[in-house]
């Protein structure tokens, strides 16, 4: 059943819903601290056993994750004909994986990947939060 | 003439073409420190002077931005079938409008607003930066 906000008229997504979502969504953005400030980057990533992955190059984004592992990850689905969207937000830690077992598996995994630059690290963010919803288009 | 970096393949784009589609695109991504850690949430937004603009509800989002002015706001166009995209980020600082005949000005902008919650406050976002890239499909 869908649970609406009467104040902010959103539709409160439930974790099932927004892991489904996070399952079929080829590109999120990734939300890290630099110099204290937030950046938001897209990134292709794949959802690996509750935990997002993606690769990145040893650039700005990583510099951010090394000095602020706390995160987040958003996907979102905005239709601008309907005027209407949803967004999923993944709140937790991220981390570079070093373990080569990981490093393997995660070489395995069907990840969608449009640029050709290097990208040698692998990113793992273990969510401590999953919230997500929907805009409802409630009597104006 | 198309800038493009050797190492990640990314075009960048300069300030002219980051304006245009700010112009253009409906909605983006607000990007807040709430308790030291980053968020990122959906807005429907408007240029206004070399300025951002949008409407918000004092919940989270206000609440992030009365402790930590300093926010992003991002872009992006995403084109999974030709596995392609192009992201614009912009970091300033964001202030809670209040000046009355100011107020006025922004209630006269065509915003594009697709929520029918209350939004009583106005945001404005004054950058510092404006960036801009897209993925540069090169040789693999």
């Amino acid at each position: 059943m869908a649970v609406i906000d009467g104040r902010t008229w959103f539709e409160h997504l439930n974790a099932g819903e927004c892991w489904r979502l996070l399952g079929i969504t080829p590109v999120g953005r990734i939300g890290v601290l630099v110099d204290s400030a937030p950046e938001i980057y897209p990134v292709n990533y794949t959802v690996d056993r509750d935990t997002i992955v993606f690769r990145t190059a040893p650039g700005q984004k990583l510099r951010g994750l090394d000095r602020s592992p706390s995160v987040c990850f958003q996907i979102d689905g905005i239709d601008p004909e309907a005027r209407t969207g949803w967004s999923v937000l993944v709140k937790g830690r991220a981390a570079d994986v070093t373990n080569p077992d990981e490093l393997e598996h995660l070489r395995q995994l069907p990840l969608e990947y449009w640029n050709v630059g290097d990208r040698p690290n692998w990113i793992r963010i273990r969510p401590a939060e999953v919230t997500g919803r929907r805009v409802h288009r409630g009597r104006a």
